[in-house]
């Protein structure tokens, strides 16, 4: 079997190995360098993992696994756009290191670029693979529309919020994982537990994320703490807080977040301070928790010797340790 | 046999019967405003009659000719993003009537929506009914970065002009009749006939255009006459004229190009003058001529009844005729 960073090594040479269309290189220029900069790899990285659960060989699915990295860029090339995100990985935004319009045309060309990877199938398992890949697709379209509505929106509630982070994070991990099974040669039951064991991961991840935000350590985990209470997102706790505050601390966090302290770091002591008041660090962690608990449980009904899946176990709980 | 008004009409229906994710309506608007304005419809008409040349049956060919259609809306909606273009078709823009944001992301979900409805082809012809469109696809963004760039540049060959407008409209009319092809059952030389068929009445069908936007009857095709010239676009007529002119004719046509004329009128009048010196009216004529024998003489060679290839001569005919 494959350890973690084998794996990711197959992953970061199959995607320096692509190869593109000549006659353009301003529009592959941005796509070349989007991919360069890397990240965890984690959708294609998992993919492979989970083939590895049913298949000593894996290469069939090392293709498809890449189609869904380079869909994944292309929404975080898009994102950026209507985020009007200077940076991403420490690394300039294709639309700010180019412009809009390339960082538009870049991404659309990624989309295809995708299919392609994604076509490489096993043909006999491509219909599969294919609609599994694609509904995935679109429910992240749909995730990032509701994303935009919520910035929009004066309250959103806690279900409508985990219901967005699943859509937009959740769902394309679970289609990585569950195309992994399909190529690996698992039958419907497994490739449907794994799924629901991608979409609790992904779902832990993201609250994970959130919760980094607040309580993280910025030495280790570089990202500035409070980033999204400065940028007034919307994040787990926040719209928890707003659920279960009563009136007076509910006025109070809203009036943070639109702007009635103009100090940062006081503005992040003062949010902090309020969801310390509520309680939230712990319901937050225990979220988490929840979360990657249920998806252990649907990994351990996965008809697979168990000592098979101690690399995915492990991803697992590093992916959401990364505070403990 | 099917004419082109019932292929129209299967068209349109298909297209008002696609159902959609109900999450984020915000999301999906905007594709139902695009695809509720219409056109011609021009490419999945093209697959369905090229369908209905081999079989009677062309339901199972309906959906992957509406996945090229959905596909060629979303170009139009990120390069009006793009060339930030106000109208089109005498409606508002989705960046115009929404915001450049909603029309990145509209535009994306329709690409998947384009995935959907080609995954519906018959599973035994499914990869190589993806691989014409996803080929195509991508050519199309190249086109696309293509046009963009020679837009900035200040010589464009008339070769250069040729493989733009090949990769920016042809490849998808091929594409479109390739795939109606494949579905109906013809076999890999007929296909590719036909594609030859499609790309090159692609490319007779933007010739003509750029030739009607100079000589074309302002009444009969709702086009205001020199449009292309009051916004210095890089026609075949111009791109032919700087090729062929003379030092001081040249200089002229660059003059006006870039601005030394600023009444739209005179512009217009005087860069028709010149065209017509250069004898440009015929050479264009000529182009797009030699293009649809050429495009005939692929027709001609697929192995069906010359009867059944009427409906077909008929539509190239009336897509090229429009000036006589």
């Amino acid at each position: 079997m494959y350890n973690h960073s084998e794996l990711k090594e197959v992953v970061d040479k199959a995607l320096t190995n692509l190869s593109y269309n000549k006659e353009a290189s301003r529009l592959t220029d941005p796509v070349k360098y989007v991919l360069s900069i890397g990240g965890k790899r984690l959708r294609p990285v998992l993919s492979l993992m989970t083939c590895n659960l049913f298949s000593d060989k894996i290469d069939e699915a090392v293709l498809p696994a890449i189609g869904l990295e380079i869909f994944h860029n292309f929404t975080l090339v898009h994102d950026d756009i209507m985020d009007n995100a200077p940076v991403r990985r420490s690394f300039p935004t294709v639309h700010a290191k180019w412009d809009a319009n390339q960082a538009i045309l870049s991404g659309d060309v990624m989309a295809f670029v995708a299919n392609d990877c994604v076509l490489q199938a096993p043909p006999d398992k491509l219909l599969k693979v294919f609609r599994v890949y694609n509904k995935a697709a679109i429910e992240v379209c749909v995730g990032q529309q509701l994303d935009i509505d919520y910035e929009k929106a004066s309250i959103v509630t806690q279900d409508e919020y985990l219901r967005m982070i699943e859509l937009k994070t959740a769902v394309l991990i679970a289609a990585a994982v569950k195309t992994g099974a399909i190529i690996g040669g698992g039958d419907d039951r497994d490739s449907e537990l794994l799924y629901e064991f991608g979409r609790n991961l992904g779902l832990a991840f993201q609250v994970q994320d959130d919760l980094l935000d607040v309580w993280g350590d910025t030495r280790v985990f570089g990202k500035t703490q409070g980033g999204d209470i400065v940028a007034n997102k919307k994040t787990y706790p926040f719209v928890k807080a707003m659920e279960t505050a009563a009136g007076r601390q509910a006025k109070q966090l809203q009036a943070l977040y639109s702007g009635s302290e103009s100090d940062p770091d006081t503005k992040v002591r003062k949010v902090i301070e309020l969801y310390e008041q509520l309680n939230l660090r712990e319901i937050t962690e225990t979220l988490a928790y929840d979360y990657i608990n249920k998806a252990f449980g649907f990994l351990q009904k996965v008809s697979v010797d168990e000592a098979r899946k101690k690399e995915m176990t492990n991803l697992a709980i590093s992916l959401i340790g990364r505070d403990h």
